[in-house]
């Protein structure tokens, strides 16, 4: 069969391969870096049409021309896909990093929404893919930048768990007992536990909506005891990322061992820690 | 007396005890991790029956099996406070821990509800005995960075209560002048000195509820310098909340050289950084 | 003549102004320490006092009881201020001293009440007098805390005055460019720029009242941007506060010479820096 | 021509150029003082008039001697504006520096102001030449001080730009997910995208204006958590900015030794802390 062929041969064209990768996945060759501006607009666009087609007062003649648009970056971004998945040397784990889920679901949206019409919006997800914008400018030194945040961020997560657990916990505690001092009162916006909670945590975090707030001076009291609380234990993460961060840094900065090649010695250490070797200075 | 007897047997039954033990205490064994699991779904099944029980507009039928299902709670974790109790080896220093407290305090709410209604809420205070999900998981790990956050504001909370014994004259004097400035207002929300501090403890954590502002210049001229203050001194709890961390943190990391006797080596290290002697691991 | 004889001799009477010193400025006696106890209580009381009076609604019989009552503790509160004045053995430099003026201002409210009857609110200055409650309970600790605490922001005041007047030049401008987006809409908040600027600092302080609000497209838009701008300044403050507090700290811990008896030196020196004597270990 | 020659002669009169520039670039003369001194007394009064004439209600006598007197100020400051590009020894520098773009501005507005009467406001970026008031009262250290924070931010902005992106991603998302959820409640405040980013924005810096909250119980729970990330990524810039001012404050301390040629010594060291030898001054 010529087609079989054809396709078969199509399909392990290393050459063609080749070129499609560096023009999508690099951005180091004018084509790639063309690609990668055209890319970004059409991100940027798509993102704009759904904020503006929210808009109410609209006026009707553009609600066509729109979801024409709207069909294009789809029709787009799907293609894109495809050939991401085709040119990529290691589809599986192309398909599977962060960027790939993300350009699978930056097309979904809109054939979800053929059935359900609400669905259309997480087109806003394509959002997320402007993170390759570092990549075009050449920012290597940014995306180090934020390597080092989600070092830091990954590295905390363990106590930011437990201090959340804790949050929970405070917040439930303290929603209920407000429910018990408030709720009594007529017309009181405390009239359930799950909405005194949402008040606790807009307390708690210094938000302070102000839809739902104390009326006796009881509530008063123990509201004022729980911004204290929460003012005092912001500073809790707070902490925690700045030691991480820190920690980090400092790890970033560190001499290596000319013999065993580890790093991880301070500024003013003179033998290595691991082997005994003597550092250079 | 025969009964006498069996009573005494029991009570001393060191075997029985044991493995009573090792199920309640530990999770370790299988029945132990059941054990814990069927617990902690206790737990959050008791703390979600109190917050749907407040939602006004439940259908009336269910408010019997709602009881029921408090009085099963109620029963089970009442025998498993004996049961805890009996198979402690230290039975005094179980009941008086925190963990015993909160356990004792996670059944009293309904029996007091008997007499006052209203109590039967505090039974939300069984959301304290979620913290023993981390045992449960082995996420020992994670105790020991709520440890490390424990140290850290424990050793912090002298400076803080200096701090809060700051801020809580600060507000009193704040709201007593804004009372003087605004209270002559006719219809001012500022009507009387626990008003205004309260509402000097709304500004100055940054809160800002909105429930009660300023109307005149002068007023919302001495509340922008309230914010600004607050917006200062946010960082004095910030700071020292960072600053032990750091602390904690480093004493935590450091060994001692067993020749030069001179601390500040990381935990990861191998040799004195000073005389390049071998460290004890 | 005798009066004047027996005048004369009272006031320079060694031995009852250090035994009125050791009652009055010391709490290591019993006698020191109930004065300072009752002291305490009598500040406690005054200041609940003019809390109270503030509440509306109060019966009219109470009136002269409070009345009175105020008449006391100012009285005893003069009487007490005349006696330190009189027993401290360096007179001038108690009555300009901190405490010094915080107590003369805790009696003079009520006689200035006397012609300017809002005045007398302005007895709560008393609250200040409370900072003593750390000396009665021996807590030399706290006040240790206290005073690294105000060094660190002593030290770090220069920073934050910088820091102050660039945040006011911000929110003078950010103000008046708000008035020219949102002024000129009808029954707009921001009917002039004081209130203009007042929207600035509240809204950067994320204290967020919201009883001045955006309304325009291009209002919520800017504003959205002071917000951002706000979330990252209020890191310039707390980054100054901890630094500052680890430098305070860090200068706190450090070892001291031998040889020249100066300290600062780090955990790991060998030779003081100083003099180059060497470091006891 | 006798008159082109004198204003030739004028404009290369070095010598006057020379008394002028001190008298207007510097502050250490009595003249140099003394201008300096009016300078800033008119920069704020001229802020100040711009401020008072936005106060509706004003008596309509003050209109035109308020408008007089804008001219009168105007009229200095373009005079002053180009005497210092007069006197100052490098004209180019000086018009492209932060204080002669600033300058210009200051001027400009009254100008165009007759073109367009709302740009008369713009007057308020004079604010912006009172940064000069640290140079009046010879406070270089606060200078120094200022300028390590700029360094601090500069140093910063990389890693700041990054989180800001993530930021505006993510509030993008967060709006548009929360006008699917509450778009649909008649008369809801999230009616369309840009004012659901806006809420958005407000949440996550903790500003909680309370002009547009969740009314639907999915509503709220989704923001308790956008809540609790805000809370939570807060530290985030907080972390950055401390960790940078602290590098930067450590790089100004440290001296290096000649002999060991080691560094980290601090700024008031005068031996090595490692060979004991001497450190140059």
């Amino acid at each position: 069969m010529k087609l079989k062929e054809r396709i078969h041969h199509f399909l392990y064209d290393q050459k063609l391969k080749h070129k499609l990768y560096v023009i999508i996945f690099e951005s180091d060759t004018p084509a790639g870096k063309l690609f990668d501006v055209i890319l970004i607009c059409f991100i940027l666009l798509s993102v704009l049409l759904v904020i503006i087609e929210s808009l109410k007062g609209l006026p009707t003649y553009l609600a066509t021309p729109f979801v024409i648009m709207e069909y294009i970056f789809t029709a787009f971004f799907t293609f894109e896909y495809i050939t991401r998945i085709y040119c990529s040397p290691q589809p599986r784990k192309y398909i599977f990093s962060f960027f790939g889920i993300v350009d699978l679901l930056a097309t979904l949206p809109l054939y979800i929404g053929l059935l359900f019409p609400g669905a259309r919006y997480l087109l806003i997800i394509r959002a997320f893919r402007l993170i390759r914008i570092f990549r075009v400018f050449k920012l290597f030194n940014f995306l180090n930048e934020g390597e080092l945040l989600l070092a830091s961020l990954r590295e905390s997560s363990k106590k930011i768990a437990v201090f959340f657990l804790f949050v929970v916990i405070l917040v439930t505690s303290i929603g209920t007992v407000m429910y018990m001092i408030e709720g009594t009162q007529p017309n009181s916006e405390f009239n359930n536990i799950p909405n005194s909670i949402y008040w606790a945590i807009v307390t708690m975090t210094t938000v302070g909506y102000g839809d739902i707030t104390p009326v006796t001076g009881f509530g008063k009291f123990l509201s004022a005891i729980v911004m204290l609380i929460g003012y005092t234990i912001i500073a809790v993460p707070t902490g925690i990322v700045s030691v991480t961060m820190m920690k980090e840094y400092k790890r970033r900065m560190e001499k290596e061992c000319p013999n065993c090649h580890r790093s991880g010695h301070e500024d003013n250490a003179r033998f290595c820690k691991y082997c005994g070797h003597q550092l250079e200075e």
